[in-house]
């Protein structure tokens, strides 16, 4: 059986935003049953916990002694057993990865910078000043991906990858903002993936967790 | 026969450091012999590359006309063809893309914080007063990576992988400052895995590209 960790507690701006939603995401696409681990406050920081994850994040995944973290490696490795989100075609399929890592690494990084100046760093000197450039990059990226995707329906064309799974939850991040929403194809694009059966499964599962703790 | 796209010229501080650098040191470990395309300045911006690569970075990869984008998705794609970057064991070949993606997405946004305020920012308000707070969030994860290192040679033990190689040049950004090599234990293991033979033939072809145009 599958097990993933998640918090028992967050704030509220965090909830529907935690990462194993991405995790719970693909397993739902790819038809996989799972059990959560719910952590209590301060249990990711725990020897035990941080054996597993050096960093003390969610989620963790284990299966029958298999331990592997990174929300990214393990939806690839969800994706494994999937072929909606990694097509056989090795050639759509690295594209797949290619579009999941440019979530991770070329848009996340900057989404979060505004994400963690609104939501941890709103009253500090050094964010009020950093906030417009933070702001005009993350933009110019964002801009540059909605050229990209045109008027195609997913980042890769037809069809919904693992790529589109991590953008999306990506450029969720920025939804206390229209950064996103005011480019119509990005806004288009967040609810057609969104809309996904799959999605509502995920999303709905990290809220009943959260709601189980209250 | 593969052709990867890299800078006909950059400032000191990128030399050694540009992004080409991870595939090309990929493509040597996996003896695949390479050719590069070199952009001039301003060729990154243009419509055709553009349509190559949304966000105007290099490299892209190209073979026979397939084209990928992302170093972290082209180094997993040229896994593929390489056992030592990529294990054909089911386990080992998850948890080397976890090393991979752990080191773009866990490690490299705070490196690139601190590296961004000193070689783009320094003279700027913000940058002055962020500075201690991005290098005590990227010491805490170095921290973290290094006790999880303990011991062992590499990030999953003996064997040298993808995500070594990729964690390797992410700890490489921040050598203008100490906050890597003052851990005995990272800077052993950088040391490491740049003595790999296939880390210097890439270095040394990067700079020799860059000396080509100068």
């Amino acid at each position: 059986m599958i097990t993933i960790s998640a918090f028992k507690w967050v704030p509220d701006f965090a909830r529907g935003q935690v990462r194993d939603l991405r995790v719970r995401w693909a397993l739902e696409e790819a038809g996989l049953p799972y059990r959560t681990r719910l952590l209590e406050q301060g249990d990711q920081d725990k020897a035990e916990y941080r054996a597993m994850q050096p960093f003390g994040q969610v989620p963790v995944f284990e299966e029958d002694g298999f331990v592997l973290f990174e929300s990214g490696a393990i939806v690839l490795h969800i994706g494994e057993r999937s072929g909606t989100l990694l097509p056989k075609d090795a050639g759509a399929r690295s594209r797949a990865t290619q579009w999941l890592i440019a979530a991770l690494n070329s848009i996340e990084p900057f989404v979060m910078q505004v994400a963690a100046i609104d939501i941890f760093y709103a009253n500090e000197d050094w964010a009020k000043l950093r906030r417009p450039g933070a702001v005009e990059f993350v933009q110019r990226r964002l801009s540059a991906l909605s050229q990209c995707l045109g008027d195609k329906p997913h980042l890769d064309g037809d069809r919904f990858t693992a790529g589109d799974l991590m953008m999306t939850t990506v450029l969720r991040i920025l939804k206390h903002t229209d950064l996103v929403t005011s480019d119509r194809r990005l806004a288009a694009y967040i609810e057609r993936c969104t809309a996904r059966p799959a999605y509502q499964r995920a999303f709905d599962a990290q809220i009943a967790d959260l709601k189980k703790a209250a």
